[in-house]
């Protein structure tokens, strides 16, 4: 790949800073800049050495850059689009890290009038409970895959582009439709997500949630881990992919009603059957831990 | 704590098995004694040295026992003990490690008509989502707890013999009360469990189930990794802690239906708080992983 010579990054933390260290380490970038809202923490991330300069101004960070990168909460991607739209130089590539991508092309769509034919929607499938800049590492991406969701505008060229950023950081770039996208990863992030969030807080809402909690196990640590997650973006995931995650989470439901009626039953092979059902699965689908 | 002689061991699988690797590590047991249904497992723990004989009889194998442990699926207590009721020995000390206790001492009394004595239950706090003797190991219960639940009928010297019996194994015991103690656990690892195994189930059953767990990432096998768990095991803990389940699954789902709602009318400051308070007390309570 062509070396990036100016990779502006908005929202430098755990996704954006991770890109920013691994694209270091393959020497396939000149400058980063970064922008955000918090300077401290931009000045951290300078810091450690993940970006070279930064702008509290989005619309100043992506001045000169040929690859820009919205690493920030779905809910704000709009916003600072229309902020960036005017610095944006003809010939830089914008894509984005968001975990929905309806909404971010819908965003896109709000902001520019038009898709831009350099606008192509990317997702990482790559994180970890931990944010923040201090969290990021040249690793998390290697071997982990990246699905674009190219618009009916993305030229061929600008996906080439962001297909070898992504490349360059160690990960397997696919490309999604992006309804298609929303769908998958309401299955198989987004529900997880919902249904962590909401059992820690239920049982942390119960009288005795200290002893509860004291005598949860390895399991319980293993299932609620993705509950320490970001609320604010995963707030923003739920919001913004709606219909895909409403439509997975009223099938569960549904699966889950008819456990429950087992289990008021004593319908045993019922729960077998289900249960069995479940292990072979995971025990098929995830066999590479 | 003085050697015990004779340890009986009934379902010498990953529970069963690492405690037996732990006495003989302690030198806490002169002689190891397992029972169960499956010649072939038993050959195979005998093979790697967690046991010294074994027989398919459970009322052979207790004879001569000073302690005897079940370490079965709770649904199969009762027969078991209906079973070596004629052998155990008077000085024996009987106790088991199933996930309910409430069931266990409902089963006690149905095969031994009154509550013995030297009859203390048990659960350790503690299991990996792999069964068998080949995934049992010395280190299980290093630092876990144990949690007793004597009856009005548990004699001191026996509840004192249960709690050497697990110290010797490295973990920390405690009692409580047997309502208590299905009412915690199924808030922490009973519904936990139950919702990974129907969530697995609802994915495995969509259409496209291949592409879905094809792009499931890291926090996806953490919140799953439960239902690799042995079905026949959690079936029965699902049957016979049914109270304490069922008034935990609909608390559960009240709260859920919330968090539906909030979703379907764009409420993120909804989402936010509950997102919040949930990471909050898992960090607080889970930070020593």
């Amino acid at each position: 790949m062509k070396a990036i010579r100016q990779l502006t990054i908005i929202g430098v933390g755990l996704i954006g800073g991770s890109l920013a260290r691994a694209l270091r380490e393959a020497g396939a970038v000149d400058e980063i800049v970064g922008a955000g809202r918090d300077e401290a923490h931009l000045q951290r991330a300078r810091a450690l050495g993940v970006i070279d300069r930064y702008s509290l101004d989005p619309a100043e960070a992506v001045r000169g850059a040929d690859m820009v990168l919205l690493a920030l909460p779905v809910g704000a991607m709009e916003a600072v689009m229309r902020a960036i739209k005017p610095q944006l130089s003809a010939d830089a590539v914008l894509t984005d890290a968001g975990s929905t991508k309806g909404s971010v092309i819908e965003a896109a769509r709000q902001a520019f009038g038009e898709l831009p034919a350099n606008f192509v929607p990317g997702h990482p499938i790559a994180g970890t409970e931990d944010s923040g800049v201090e969290a990021s590492f040249a690793g998390l991406y290697r071997d982990h895959r990246v699905i674009l969701t190219p618009t009916e505008n993305s030229s061929a060229d600008a996906v080439e582009r962001v297909r070898a950023l992504w490349q360059a950081a160690g990960a397997e770039v696919l490309e999604m439709d992006p309804e298609h996208h929303d769908r998958v990863l309401a299955a198989t992030s987004h529900l997880p997500h919902l249904l962590a969030f909401s059992l820690v807080d239920t049982l942390a809402k119960m009288d005795d949630k200290q002893e509860i909690f004291a005598y949860a196990a390895g399991g319980f640590r293993d299932f609620t881990r993705i509950a320490s997650s970001d609320p604010n973006m995963w707030r923003d995931i739920c919001v913004h992919n709606e219909p895909a995650l409403l439509a997975m989470l009223d099938r569960f439901e549904a699966d889950l009603k008819r456990l429950r009626e087992a289990i008021a039953h004593d319908d045993g092979d019922y729960l077998l059957e289900v249960f069995s059902h479940a292990k072979a699965a995971r025990d098929r689908f995830c066999d590479n831990e």
